[in-house]
């Protein structure tokens, strides 16, 4: 299956104003790139591009005052297989786990797992430890949260939207994220692509997704506890501990975002289903 | 100068109980190692070693159930200099920062950045940037907050220590750290050894010490809200975001901190000056 | 200016066989791009990408029995500007280089260091140190050395350039490489694209080309031993120590090259200027 | 079990000279420290720290003219087994080694992949794939070549041992390293102590020793073609992809190695077995 995604994203400055953008496809999946147009600008600016710390691929830009456009293209290969299933993925004791995946059981800016712990141990503490456990975890966030884009507001954290039983697609992340954080379970945020492939659209139009991986049986798995779903064609822009890591635009200076369109569909014999292609 | 530096931390545990701990020196005083025992345990047990993504030397083991000691002791060259002052060093505008130094630009666990944003800038808005406003920033907190052990709670964040106007070293040092980060100036928490070389004892012997390091001029630069002076003999053990990265010790599981000794002595011909030395 | 790059070549494999390619446009000029197609394969086969340690994009795939074709076409923003020159940049003391460079100055598989160590101070020890013993390197070394494509062998080492004085791209990059190493001058191979924009063209028809680099007064700058002018329009591929970090195809088996393009043009009002567009 | 290690190395330098050196127990080994003494000089020097590319700790120093001495000495534990035996280890297909092991499977200064290949598959096209192919190696080499210190230089390649039948323990390396990669086996090249634990000194009084270590079955093995046995109490320092990378200490102008002593012995009841505790 191929799949093409892409952005189109208007802001209004007015002033001179330094951007960091993390809109590119993940490096991960540049073998599976088709053809790519990772930024593009209007009026055309010198762009800067940086790996920051998680290995995501970042675009430093200096917007100048007036109307910006950001607009990025990419068909990629994709297996066109859901999201996959490993039920017997068990749980590493911490002493087990790899070096490089503890900073995954840490504390972030949105995933208080100080607040959380005893709360976590309460709920979670007599499930089965493992792919059971996440499942469990997601499934009662899924329950717990009522999507609400109105309320929507990038200082809540998991701590607040367990107490609001509010949020949008970042909200479940970071709250299941801190859930099997509690648990010892790593667990990394993720962002990026997803589409409606084969389903109804789950998201209003023109947003990106937030979804998290944890890691279970010697490797990473994917989960959604917005959805709560195993979902085909996800493609990942960038990972990190939480949204604080992974801002889609990290904007120094006021401004004002005029429009905002995403797209992520199947290419049918190459030709992408939606009109987006530029 | 020569520094010793070393801990003794003894633990009861009442199960088996995986440990990570950051109380090495820190890789860049490397070289300054005249004789080093990083980490010794009583009972002995198996250590493993990483290097988080900081940079940090940590070190892993599983503590078995009862009572565990661990001490190290090292003796470290030192310039003997006090903190080195650089008033001239300027503010990088955001868009010629190294693209290494822009994490620490971001909100963390105890650094919210999207909370205090706007009070930063009333606060140091019209202040010279640089220098000058790291200074006020670490004079405003220095005066602001009023030093507490007693109300130290290990989830206080920046926000809760400016509106609690309470805390201990690590809340003086991250709530500059947030302040600084608001102004667009790249900030990292420091842990390490601090002694009263050349003064009377700053702290209540028997604790680590935390600052933190600005980037400014083309390098980082430390400050010490706490204190708010410049001191001779800082030995670093851990850097990162905020105390979420470079806690002592992380513990999966109950225990109790039955004694706790932080030592920081010049050694003079050959011999420290304090009984300290194993 | 835009630039299109890209390549085609067709193999014959009697047996399944790993590769490992490195033909991707180097990740520091990922922000260029204005669309890319990286690797594709005929027939369609999983390929995997990870970065070296030199921070290249490598690509692996399995070619199965027969004929496998690779192609990759992009287009990317430049300078239209030639090789910056900067005679002023001046050679640092050992002593006072980057660490990071210092990889550099040791001997490597086609630079050996050791052989012509007595060689190099005899030839360029009273040239003024800096930029000009560079070009006096370069200038000694498209002097001696006899372009010559006829007489290539894949395991001509620097030490056999300078002897049989004769050699392609790579041998004069070895040679003036392994002699700025010897004058504790750190030197880097490069492999990419250059076309023949604003001159004759200087390469055959169909190959990649090979330059290197120096650190020299605090940065990276680019020297071409093989054409001895600066140019424009390189495009960067990938960098090591020598040919053997950066080999454009790693074949783990018995195949043969059938046919062998690679283009590098300027765009005009987005048509390329040469019929290579796929 | 603990174990003593250390060098006492003793230069002449006729004037000012930078040094890197790799002398420091490798950063693996940290954990496992007792008592470390990485490096000091006499008379004092600054010393300068860093870690390459392949993580090794490094030094460096500035020698004034006149005598250096440079100490070291540092006990650690070991687990005083002999280094493990894994018969059943199996050889990964090319296409299923991970990619950081790849760049060991690349020719370097010393390991002429390129020349050796055709001799390799002749020799041990035939054998069993995995660890009974290292072993046969490994006696292959101990074998063909005769140790003898008289004939030792510091150019002498794998190619040039193979040819000349004769070699020291980095000879003995090299050509067992070349011949692994031709046969698509990851090895890489180690410097370290290397007492004599458990049999009669292998080693004139006073060198230090070189191994190398192959990826099979999915971890890194250690092999000693030069012994060509288990052996207990190898203490790492270096790691690279042959001799050049890890050289003990690199001099950047002329000099005299007046002394060079180092050991490695088993502490007894807190007191090593030789007389070099300083």
């Amino acid at each position: 299956m191929k799949i093409q995604v892409g952005y189109e994203l208007i802001y209004y400055f007015p002033q001179k104003t330094p951007m960091i953008l993390m809109v590119n496809v993940h490096p991960e999946r540049l073998s599976d790139i088709v053809t790519a147009s990772f930024l593009t600008t209007d009026p055309e600016l010198p762009i800067t591009g940086y790996q920051d710390s998680f290995g995501n691929w970042c675009s430093r830009i200096t917007a100048p005052p007036g109307t910006l456009r950001l607009t990025g293209n990419s068909v990629l290969r994709d297996s066109g297989e859901p999201d996959p299933v490993a039920e017997s993925a068990g749980q590493h004791p911490v002493e087990e786990l790899p070096s490089e995946t503890l900073v995954f059981l840490l504390a972030s800016r949105y995933c208080e797992t100080d607040l959380l712990s005893q709360t976590a141990w309460n709920l979670f503490g007599h499930v089965t430890p493992g792919w059971t456990r996440v499942q469990a975890i997601c499934d009662w966030v899924n329950n717990h949260i009522t999507f609400n884009y109105g309320t929507a507001r990038p200082t809540r954290t998991a701590w607040d939207a367990y107490n609001e039983q509010a949020g949008v697609c970042r909200d479940f992340a970071h709250l299941a994220i801190t859930f099997c954080r509690c648990m010892n379970i790593p667990a990394r945020y993720c962002t990026g692509f997803l589409g409606d492939i084969g389903m109804p659209p789950p998201y209003p139009p023109g947003d990106f997704a937030a979804w998290f991986e944890v890691y279970l049986g010697g490797r990473w798995h994917t989960f959604d506890p917005r959805n709560n779903q195993r979902r085909i064609g996800r493609v990942l822009m960038a990972r990190g501990r939480d949204a604080a890591d992974v801002a889609i635009a990290t904007t120094f200076g006021p401004n004002s975002l005029e429009s905002f369109k995403v797209w992520s569909d199947e290419v049918i014999e190459g030709v992408a289903t939606s009109p987006h292609s530029f």
